[in-house]
């Protein structure tokens, strides 16, 4: 029989009631003859009691004691949902990641998935069991310890599954119904995707969208596993969500799929920086090492032998920076005039596969912003995306007006 | 090194803070020179709430998924434990029933330990590990499925530890600092005992108290276990608590160690059952079948070719109990004329190994009832034990003017 999986996000499994809910799902694919394998999530707001307690605990936590103490939270909901589909005369029993196993790599709190063998699962498949209820988010080492994914982690068990089962699709059940072509609470005008590029999901999931973990999206694009992203609080049927696929599936697609945006980004530049080869590579490992993960990156020439370094990075990690940078300078492995932070700043971002095909999509861009008189402080692009750093008080005006200009309310 | 196992039960972990006591404990006897297995119960309250999740969802459980969802509770515990100690500095990590491997038995929810390798821990403990945290309660499968011992089975997996690892003793820490000589709450003259043998313990923990479970006095019993029960609330000592040991061990001993009782009693008679062989076997056999646990059993022939049959079993077991005889009368495989329960009464019993080398103790103790106009309706006795059934308003009374006659107060 054909194997479909199904992922269960913790808002969808936080109470028993909507465990049934989630669970009478699960009982109208097993009815269309599929035999399923269900994730689930810990029922939600556990995860980070436990998380809590080993903070209050152990600030500097063993990580090993970690994934032991948090992966418990996904037990109690696979084999609540087991039961929920036997009372509903379903057959079904719950795995534990070291039951299956998940086998994954040492690298605990955020572990990858080495391997998934299927023939335990299968075997008890062939014996009439339709539903295999399987805890999220764990895994085990191969020194027999308990692993964990890292945050989300359960959207990659789920795709990993997918690819190790050869399902035909991975359904996705979260709190919202879709991939929308940017947040409806910024723009009114904003519409679900009913298809989405795996290229194009991977951009909006690492420009902010927080729909699917970036992982698992790499991990489905990687074995071209059919995902779909769809609500456990609307009806069911089976052009709900949003299907994320490969582009050949997509006929027909608009030049830009989405407007994604982040608040939490910060500008840094280091004015008049002695210029040498080399020096762009010692400034980013000083700020590697220091924990900083730049996102955009600009280089202006001042002037003969000097130049403007200018970086973005999150919010929270400006402080970091500075000490990093002002350390480098002070040993003497750098040399600038003064180092500016701009806080006040957000990023704003169009993506889509149209773009490889469409030309001037950039130069649109940006007259839609100098329109409405929005200066732009950097720009980066991609093959399918393009950013710019803006002031953040404009940010909803540049969405809306991008989405407005792209006409992104329209389907392609 | 020499190896002590210290079991915490729930109350002794409810909270993070607790947990810290407990570690201090265990870190005083590392300090020591022992290398400690700590048993672990699961946080107070944590074990009720999974059972009532899984008892809403499905009132006719599976039981291996009862044992998966409702062992996590442990997992949690043992894991935070293992952090605290490594807080303190003591090289401990977590070990789940199914890592060690605790094997068992498949009878899901009341399994039976069967076997624990000591080689995985041992080696741990060779490398420098101190203390080996371990989830009690459960264990696995030969299935690889996880299983659960029953109520209190913490208890009976620190035993089977010690038993395992040869250990030098297994400290019980709960929130009773020993074993009384009956229940303080009932008489104000109770004492605390500082020894008492393993037949005494296994008499009295089946008679109703509470202190420890059954099984692991049994266990404890025959491998030669040390215990000792102790509470985590009062201050550390090596002679704290009451040690459960071989009698051998206890030099001295009043005749009668203690006096228990149990409020939960029911009497049931049929009258005038007709009598042939084999009525015995009929009667107690439909009651074991309909789930009934009787104790108590006296058979007073009334006549020639019919007798009274009377037995006492817990309360809330009547009701099966009478259905049960009803069904057997209407299919006729045994006759009777009434069917009376009393549900006002209470059993009462006095335990002591003494009694095997001392005359006339049944004789006292039915002559201080009776002084105190106390009249008793059933009586079974054992090697160490004497039990009565009176009225339960007279239960009190009984059990302080018992613990008088045989001056329980003093020490021997």
């Amino acid at each position: 029989m054909p194997v479909l999986v199904m992922k269960f996000g913790g808002t969808s499994v936080a109470t028993l009631d909507r465990i049934r809910r989630a669970a009478k799902r699960v009982g109208v694919e097993v009815a269309k003859g599929y035999d399923v394998i269900v994730i689930v999530s810990a029922m939600s707001g556990k995860t980070n009691e436990l998380v809590g307690w080993v903070n209050e605990t152990s600030p500097m936590y063993d990580a090993r004691e970690y994934d032991a103490v948090v992966s418990s939270g996904e037990n109690v909901t696979a084999g609540l949902m087991a039961l929920t589909l036997q009372e509903m005369d379903v057959p079904a029993r719950s795995w534990q990641g070291w039951q299956v196993p998940v086998k994954t790599t040492s690298a605990h709190s955020s572990a990858r998935i080495e391997e998934i063998p299927s023939d335990n699962i299968m075997a008890k498949f062939k014996q009439g069991m339709r539903v295999a209820v399987v805890a999220g988010f764990q895994g085990v080492s191969p020194e027999g310890r308990i692993t964990t994914l890292g945050r989300g982690g359960s959207d990659t068990t789920a795709v990993a599954f997918a690819a190790a089962f050869n399902a035909e699709r991975c359904d996705i059940y979260t709190d919202v119904d879709g991939v929308y072509t940017t947040d409806p609470r910024v723009s009114a005008k904003a519409r679900k995707l009913d298809k989405i590029a795996f290229e194009e999901m991977l951009e909006l999931a690492s420009l902010g969208a927080k729909v699917l973990q970036t992982r698992s999206v790499e991990l489905a694009m990687r074995y071209k596993v059919k995902l779909r992203v769809l609500s456990s609080f609307e009806e069911q049927s089976d052009t709900a969500g949003t299907l994320v696929c490969d582009e050949e599936e997509i006929m027909e697609s608009n030049v830009v799929a989405g407007v994604a945006f982040n608040r939490d980004e910060a500008k840094m530049t280091l004015v008049s920086v002695a210029d040498r080869p080399g020096i762009a590579a010692t400034i980013f490992t000083a700020l590697s090492e220091a924990g900083v993960n730049v996102d955009m990156i600009v280089q202006n020439i001042a002037e003969e032998g000097r130049t403007d370094m200018t970086w973005s990075c999150p919010n929270d990690q400006v402080k970091r920076a500075e000490k990093a940078m002002e350390q480098a300078k002070q040993s003497g492995v750098i040399n600038f005039d003064e180092m500016i932070a701009d806080m006040d700043v957000a990023k704003v971002s169009i993506v889509g596969i149209g773009m490889r095909s469409h030309t001037g999509v950039a130069a649109k861009m940006f007259q839609v912003l100098s329109n409405e008189g929005i200066n732009i402080k950097v720009i980066t692009t991609s093959e399918i995306k393009i950013s710019v750093l803006i002031d953040r008080k404009y940010m909803e005006l540049a969405v809306q007006a991008l989405h407005d200009a792209f006409e992104l309310e329209k389907a392609a």
